[in-house]
């Protein structure tokens, strides 16, 4: 399994990664399952690929060769928008799906590829596609300015209750660590270490690239402190009520089969 | 969909549902999906349902019926241990499943219950456990000592920083509030009200039962004082590092079919 993350905010963008692949439990290994490229100076892409793989490997290598071959044909250089870059991408995966369906199917191999594609071309906004295996795609909104792919919910209550469009790009970068964090904790098939991606507006070039993986000095203290805050934090709330509470709304007007034999106390 | 969580402590047993049932995105009810059943002073019992509604209501009637006919045949009156009580609901469950089975596959229906039922019988320590929908069962231990159903992920994370077996019973309620409260702010099918049950080791009776829900004035303090303290204790994380960190170890090596076209700086 895999888990990927994309955060949109007015800054620019933020890019987060585990590397943790598995063929079953018993081969498990790491691979970069971040891919950069900035074939020119007036735009960069970063590909988040959760999924089969050897389609993203296919996939990759082939976006490779189209920038080779470039000015002929279809590239990350011919696209005029970002969304153009998405449906160059998504056309890739689903051919490269296609070519060995018949083959995955005869095999039970689910082949599929789910893919964050973001980055800027000069002249238009920051942004960031989540590209389904079927080469379609969607976008993010500022009430949404992220995208998961892979195992995606342990990590998303604390973007849900952090995220926000205007969140500097550093918080941003921080809040996916925590996110990515709390996954970790809760799931072993994603795992440290971590690949981290900063792009900063029209900069047309990362701002910062980082590893981060379990000794690295800076994720130790972090976790030290969120670990200690959430213990304090939780001992702030107000003690649980012992006995029955103001009772609900509309919504609790619920159905007991079970009221007949029930005698606790208390029922609320 | 459903999240129903049970957490054994050092002093009792915590239950807690949601109440949110759907068939479709436009059938969406509210049921109780926690039943307590104390048919002696000698015995308590809590059962939390995730599954097919229709599955656990002709539990639930049964489970009831077996209690009318006893002391003749099986029910929560004739078992001596909890996990012999396990072993019959899960037995009921099962039957009920098969008797519909041929019905539910001409129709792609899935029938399944997956339940939590916990308690104490007198002379034996309290104790829950998870009934999976082929009626065996599993149970938790001082290092794990809570058990999820439904809609787990979540609401999982913030359980693994902070549940322990010697937290107190009132603590351990008001942590399967948060791991609630988290899942409703990322998951819609699972939803308010929420049904809590605290039960204290050889009372033999449920200690507290409560319905939670939006506008429970003990709820909305809580999610108020939670949602300022995740902000301050965010800022409080040191910056993330704008630069590369130090590298990672073994599990570091990663192959990068990229490499050859990226060029952000830093790379980690």
């Amino acid at each position: 399994m895999t888990y990927c993350l994309a955060i949109r905010v007015d800054e620019g963008v933020v890019f987060a990664a585990d590397t943790r692949t598995n063929a079953g439990v018993d081969y498990v290994t790491s691979y970069r399952k971040m891919h950069v490229f900035r074939p020119a100076d007036d735009r960069v892409f970063v590909l988040l690929a959760a999924g089969n793989l050897a389609t993203t490997r296919e996939l990759i290598d082939e976006i490779g060769r189209d920038l080779d071959r470039a000015p002929n044909g279809e590239s990350l250089l011919s696209v005029d928008y970002l969304f153009e870059a998405a449906q160059y991408v998504g056309g890739l995966s689903r051919q490269i799906q296609e070519r060995h369906g018949p083959a995955f199917v005869r095999s039970n191999v689910m082949g599929e590829v789910t893919l964050i594609l973001g980055g800027q071309i000069r002249g238009r906004a920051p942004d960031i596609f989540l590209i389904y295996p079927q080469g379609n795609y969607i976008g993010v909104s500022d009430e949404t300015p992220y995208l998961q792919i892979g195992e995606t919910k342990y990590g998303k209550p604390i973007l849900d209750r952090l995220v926000h469009h205007s969140l500097a790009l550093g918080d941003a970068a921080k809040l996916a660590l925590v996110s990515l964090d709390a996954t970790i904790r809760s799931n072993i098939t994603v795992g440290l270490p971590f690949d981290f991606a900063t792009y900063a507006t029209d900069t047309f070039a990362l701002s910062s690239q980082v590893r981060i993986g379990a000794e690295t000095a800076y994720y130790q203290r972090l976790r030290e402190t969120w670990q200690k805050s959430f213990v304090e934090i939780f001992g702030r709330l107000e003690d649980f009520p012992q006995s029955s509470v103001d009772a609900t709304g509309p919504g609790a007007a619920a159905t007991d089969p079970s009221a007949n034999f029930a005698t606790g106390p208390d029922r609320g």
